[in-house]
């Protein structure tokens, strides 16, 4: 009998604020198997996330926070010291607000994937990622918590007992341990549209990859990160779909991985 | 058989902000049996909020939610001209915050209580009022609103089916239709801190104040709202909790009312 | 002789925040003969500033400072009922920062022109009008203020004897008393692009304009604004500017006036 | 001919926000030559900013900006990554705010102290300190940077060939090199008071301190920094000011050294 393939888009969205409109949302949701919705620090308001929310519900999405660093200026892009239980609390508030507006709309949040810096750093952070962790786990500990393959926040929330999906990137590089090519160094980012989707491909249906130097390695690909902001984001999100489709890969979300 | 009187004593807290210390949280939180917690919009980060509801839930108190204007410039106290919709949200991703980080303490939210010009504005106006009770309703429609005995808010509460406590102040004059004495007219204060307390025992047996005019009014008193910042503000709340254990009237939340 | 007839033409800009892209600078600023920058409240932040003065600088145009209410998440669009303290200080505060800016770029500034709701706030109400002037008057008083014709901000401004220009829209419909139609009412809003060009021309060469009423008014010109948002707004300035030099009339900045 | 010494005393004053009040800045701002004023990122609203200007104007000090990074929340405590273009925009942005809000009560600005993490920061990161001294410079030159003896930021603002004056600590201990003792390290904090102040002395008469190594090290002591919060800081201000008196050291601000 043949091995069923499945795997989750995840796409970052409802990062408008006030009056600034930011990517094109109603074109990427009906795309993406899951949400991650900004929680109003690094960006959106609460009438965008309302908004945002019905958006995802009506697409039959599923909804994850995408908590980040209270830096509206930086877009929580810019590295910041937190203590941690100010990272703790941070997270907890955001993951916090956006769920019970979820429940409001009488939808359950699926998941919570840390947004910019926040991610990078707790990629790297053990005890970054295990505030964040345990602010999930105490809101709600069937909340899945979406990480970078081979990252640090992998080993914490599976030390806190959470389940955890493994992220993956279409269009960059990885090293051999599995971590991403730095943005620096040559090899950090995989130019060719076809390439990327081969890549992507082999990654859910062989677990491999191949790395900057050539061999190639193990990797976990639960959940593909794609982008929603401008034209050509979207037509490589169609162009991913539809192979995906074609090799007989469902695209589903999170929660039935 | 005797009439079993109860009251529950509110209290606005956890209004710090990072560096910045507010209020004696610690002397107050023991002596009142609902603490309204700021959710970090008018006052308040994510870290005072979870150390504020560790403290309630020790003192064994009551946990509300105390959502204000985004105005941490003007401590909320400002009028701000919001849409339906923002206001909507606002309050929902308030109250989503605080009865989210409530929920990881194992504490359940009893109440909403607008904070300043929120409450202010929403006392005379139906719309706003309806506003921040669809929000409640959406979010958990177990909750209780906490409004200004006679306003707009209580009829909104109603009308949108929630349970309403109504709220009084030992230290305002009220005119013969139930509202407030204006701060800027004459009998807006009661100075005298024995008629104050005469006052509010007379509004929990007997349902009735005397106006500003001279003539008695009905009234309803489920809960007195007292301050906690500076010495003679607690003083003046052991005065209150002494005189009512004297009557026999029993301090207890509003969710035992 | 023949009279010389001389107006200038305003926009807001300047308006982008952090990762959050607003308006089109680059092709209105060359269009333009004054720049109204945001100053970092209700919209901007310093790198956009710094940009936007360099922009203006290269384009020649002159700048004026654009203060908003504290209010980033409704982009200064709400009313605030701020002291008189608080809205002088606000509006002092900002004109310094964007000033010195362009000290540090040796640009000296023109002009200033309220934002949003603080705009039409003040132009009813002459004590907030009061306090922006003298904010602005205690800073330098070379400064020119930009305000709606026929408005308490013209008032304050001449009370105390601070230069002022006096600005027109030409897609917006009069009051016999100069004000303009309230944008709820029938003839708020002029719609037919020739119109409302005949009219800009009529309100510089005559001084005046036809109210609602059908009756002439008499109206003073220094400033028309327009807007640089979307092509439609470009190709009207674009069309107002043809039609002003071919009526010979010189666009020029404020100081020129 | 005896030798005239001379020294200036600075403490960071200013630092309340809307309804927060810190520090005892009535008490404090008498007894200093030099006031660090907030400038509205890390701490301080524009409402702030002017009385704090009135009141070190009154008391005949000299007034400087202590901008600092845009972190309200962590009071400008946290390591914040910035770009070069971000932290010269945002220190140009504040020091034009205060310096012109200086400039509308007749009081001209002396100088620039960054503050807390940005001012460590920079301490040991020329290029920060480089963004920091730009911006500085192209607002007004005359301004006189007061920076940690020994640090990056000195070298910085004198290789722009901006005026530096130096700051030392009488609560701190010092390597060798003449960098601060680690806080986390032995010898970190000068416990006893009367051996701080005589360090202090020692630092102006013989520009020498003995190191936490026991060596003594060469420093320059043009400024001593000292704290205003709670009433043992204000007693060792007193003391340190009776002291310097009864030394013959002469207290006066940096631009008369």
């Amino acid at each position: 009998m043949e091995q069923k393939f499945r795997v989750d888009l995840n796409s970052d969205l409802g990062e408008s604020f006030g009056g600034y409109k930011m990517g094109s949302d109603d074109k990427i949701i009906p795309l993406v198997s899951s949400a991650n919705v900004a929680c109003g620090y690094h960006a959106a308001d609460p009438v965008v996330m309302s908004k945002t929310i019905t958006l995802v519900k009506e697409a039959g999405s599923a909804i994850g926070a995408h908590p980040g660093f209270p830096d509206l200026m930086g877009f929580g892009r810019r590295n910041m010291s937190l203590s941690f239980e100010e990272a703790k609390a941070y997270v907890l508030y955001q993951v916090a607000a956006l769920g019970g507006m979820c429940q409001a709309q009488g939808v359950k949040l699926q998941h919570v994937k840390p947004h910019g810096a926040l991610y990078n750093m707790a990629a790297k952070d053990y005890e970054l990622s295990k505030a964040i962790c345990e602010a999930v786990k105490e809101y709600d500990e069937e909340i899945i918590i979406l990480a970078l393959s081979g990252s640090e926040t992998v080993k914490a929330a599976k030390d806190l007992g959470l389940k955890v999906a493994l992220e993956v990137f279409a269009d960059r590089g990885y090293e051999e341990d599995g971590s991403l090519v730095a943005r620096s160094k040559v090899g950090a980012f995989i130019h060719d549209e076809t390439e990327a989707v081969d890549r992507v491909v082999r990654m859910i249906r062989e677990n491999k990859v191949t790395a900057v130097t050539g061999k190639d390695i193990n990797i976990q690909a639960d959940s593909i990160c794609v982008h929603g902001d401008g034209e050509n984001a979207l037509l490589f999100v169609e162009k991913i779909r539809q192979r995906l489709i074609a090799e007989g890969i469902e695209i589903c979300p999170l929660r039935q991985l």
